[in-house]
């Protein structure tokens, strides 16, 4: 595995894909196991699979984790590797938003709801940098994990408003044993914070099938808070049901619905979702 | 020369050009010499040209003249073909703002002052259309006229900022030999207003001569403005010395500056433009 830090090393390397296949798995580090599923899958479906990492500092908020996000080097090339990964691509802040940089990306819609009331110029900053690696890398399909379910939606958006030859590939949420979705930010909680993780993943589980088995949204909704709000030193960013392609709220659900929920428990933000096909 | 109207017959052939060079010539079409100078330039250094007509919705405020904008196809087909080009790429506005369009670059600085002021959302149109055109096509090099200078500055910064595998090409401006530079509007000026055209014209010349040859931003734009004012039916938007890479005004010339204009003579508005180095 070739370990690439310069963005010239990177566009010479794919300058020369030709008609190639290349697989892209875009990650912030810190690898578990949603990643590697992604990388796994890249491997499976193309000639060459390129893993990048890099914390991305447009996207993080002034009072956010930008400086405490885990950056375990070592352990992220081993791991990619080990996943099958071709090229990891490793840049720096400074290459990628040089002095000058001025050019910003919004997909305006489904970047304001859900996460974007809370972390405003969150989206700006993922879908620029998602743009910009996908202009260095020029991969055929990138891959996303559905835990970031709005991000994935961003992205999606964005590739298609603005013809970008690639194809976004989302891949099902990865799952701890006691049902937390997987996460970098998942190392800061504490035992007794993990457990009570794992009761929103159980919420939100129950809540998915109220809504299949009875179509209600707002006992659901009711459901999932009532449990939130037993979990000491938890707040509530959002719970909401939500269509799947715009990100607006749905109070009946006709086919598909996600739920969705973002809440902090202790110094981590935690977020997880299910999808819900009605009437099959 | 092949007459491509369909994104995905673009995408298609883009996708095959293989490692063969490349140039691309966007334009709102109403081709004039300006134009066919890009389309030469881009066949002397390219093995494929092509060359886009499209009016961008996107980029027209909605008091301004889209809808009177010149379309004359069949005569655009002609000329595009005589100057070299291989292909015209001719998208519909419906094909390349689709229903739930939403995602919009924004160069954001370089679009503030001057025609941005005047414009509100122009460049953000701009900078957006041209980042779809250039995914389209994928060229190796994308001409641009520094006629339209904040534009050319707005997509070069764009492209760097993006990290897109294109070089941004400026190629000088074409006049006619009463001086006025050559633009698609022209045509909607009256002979008088002509008349009045040239001697803007004129005045931007002068007042690039005497930054040049007194450093004095002051007197210059005092003679431009004096010869502006004395037009009947004239409005100026702005006339201003500007620094060339970050557009910002500049009161004492060091090295490079360029005067800009952007004036309304009867229904039309006229930009120009002169660059100016100093001590040589």
């Amino acid at each position: 595995m070739r370990i690439v830090r310069s963005l010239s090393g990177m566009q010479s390397l794919s300058s020369r894909w030709g008609g190639r296949s290349v697989g892209f798995v875009p990650t912030m580090g810190a690898l578990h196991e949603g990643h590697l599923s992604l990388i796994r899958r890249a491997r499976r479906e193309n000639r060459i699979v390129v893993v990048s990492v890099f914390v991305n500092p447009s996207q993080f908020g002034p009072r956010e984790d930008f400086s405490k996000y885990p950056r375990p080097f070592a352990a992220d090339t081993r791991l990619a590797r080990l996943a099958g990964a071709d090229v990891l691509f490793a840049p720096s802040a400074a290459a990628l938003y040089p002095p000058g940089f001025q050019t910003w990306v919004d997909v305006s819609s489904l970047s304001q709801p859900l996460c974007g009331r809370f972390r405003p110029g969150h989206f700006r900053g993922v879908a620029t940098v998602v743009l910009k690696l996908l202009n260095l890398v020029r991969p055929s399909r990138a891959y996303f994990g559905e835990k970031d379910f709005q991000q994935w939606r961003v992205v999606r958006r964005l590739a298609s408003d603005l013809n970008l030859p690639v194809r976004i590939v989302a891949c099902p949420i990865r799952r701890a044993d006691d049902g937390v979705a997987l996460s970098s930010r998942n190392v800061y909680l504490s035992p007794a914070q993990r457990f009570q993780a794992a009761r929103m993943a159980r919420a939100l589980r129950m809540a998915a099938g109220l809504i299949k088995s009875r179509g209600s949204v707002s006992v659901a909704l009711r459901n999932v808070k009532r449990v939130l709000r037993s979990i000491p030193d938890c707040r509530i960013d959002y719970v909401e049901v939500a269509d799947p392609e715009t990100l607006a709220p749905v109070s009946v659900v006709k086919r598909k619905a996600v739920i969705l929920a973002a809440v902090r428990i202790g110094p981590v933000r935690l977020i997880d979702n299910r999808l819900v096909t009605v009437g099959r």
